[in-house]
């Protein structure tokens, strides 16, 4: 069976973002990415000379490393990179389902895999304008078409005004999903401190933000898990 | 028609708590209630020695302000307390579900009402060992039984390891309720600066204590309003 280059498996924690904010998951995060955010926070999962830290494992190590983490307790898998579509992850989502264990994918949405239809929450992260990256429409409509039974929501980091137009005119474009808006993270250096009131004071900013157009539609959550550890990695 | 008391009407700001934290709403929040938890973190709506500050409104005085405030951009309204259930809001959640807003409600579960059945979201929050209430079984069956179109999530705040196991074993008996536990505020004065770190680490504790027993149904969230204001009111 094909290998997967994985970065960092690591949980049981609580994730921090987006639609399943709150939700115990492990995380296993891919090795590799085919865009190059300027604010990327993940560049050990994305830069390939770290490539070197991400083995090459079998799903069934993966499923195993997985299973001994949570006790062989099932619960959320959620599959993050880097970009995980750039890999297959088909085998391991099956092998996992079969054992009880649900599975979310983060992906920028610029790659679309038939497995996604496995899953049981795919998120769509398009990059905006501050990320220096265009997302790909016909790539991202390819990875909405191949949404199955799961859930599918949208996610979008914003930095500054032109991110949150760029953010609203996507959107618009895709009425139907749940959207939820992200107040980007400029401090990404693992071993600097991150101040709680930051973090705080960017949400504060992007609630202002939608009350002044009262666009009412997103749902404005913080990086929790920046608030609680900071830019620590494993958590 | 009937008045309802009302201790404060405020937003647009974000959902700070449970199934839909980070949500724009505005908050009605009724004066009164049948219980008196030892942490009640909104006496202000609870005593009534404050009675006077809950002005009666008819259902259309309420809905002009919520209107005001949102410029008449629909939104989600969060009616609160208190104890909403000891009033009628069916008027109120008819009128303003007529004009395209959204309704949750936010109750202990202790009496049931028939207009529960038009909420979008019924937040049942039985109250756990550490609050001095004992909570009534056949009234919160009363209140689920009384659910209809919307959605129903169970909202527990846990103190201690007594309110733990107290929230597991009553989650237990309803397991097809998507479920939310939430640490505990000991400080509820708005004159006294919170602690963000403080509020992290209840959290962190949670995080560890599910982790410890593989206990991963539960979602675990913050007061996120909390966070971000510390106790100030009307945000």
């Amino acid at each position: 069976m094909t290998t997967l280059r994985i970065a960092e498996i690591f949980g049981p924690t609580i994730q921090g973002e987006g639609a399943l904010i709150g939700q115990p998951t492990i995380f296993v995060r891919a090795g590799g990415c085919d865009y190059r955010c300027s604010w990327c926070d993940s560049m050990h999962a994305v830069d390939s000379s770290f490539r070197h830290s991400w083995p090459a494992m079998e799903p069934a190590a993966i499923m195993a490393r997985i299973e001994d983490l949570s006790g062989g307790q099932p619960l959320t898998v959620s599959i993050s990179g880097g970009n995980p579509a750039i890999q297959d992850f088909g085998p391991l989502i099956a092998m996992g389902r079969a054992r009880g264990y649900g599975f979310a994918l983060e992906t920028q949405g610029s790659i679309a895999r038939d497995w996604f239809a496995d899953l049981d929450m795919l998120v769509l992260s398009p990059k905006p304008p501050s990320s220096n990256e265009v997302p790909d429409i016909a790539a991202f409509e390819a990875c909405l078409a191949a949404r199955g039974r799961g859930e599918v929501s949208l996610k979008i980091v914003i930095f500054d005004d032109a991110d949150y137009a760029w953010a609203r005119d996507f959107a618009d474009r895709h009425p139907d999903l749940p959207l939820y808006l992200q107040p980007g993270n400029p401090e990404v250096d693992p071993e600097v401190p991150v101040m709680a009131q930051d973090v705080a004071d960017r949400l504060l900013w992007l609630v202002g933000r939608v009350n002044a157009d009262r666009w009412f539609r997103p749902r404005l959550l913080p990086q929790l898990h920046v608030m609680l550890w900071g830019n620590m990695r494993g958590v």
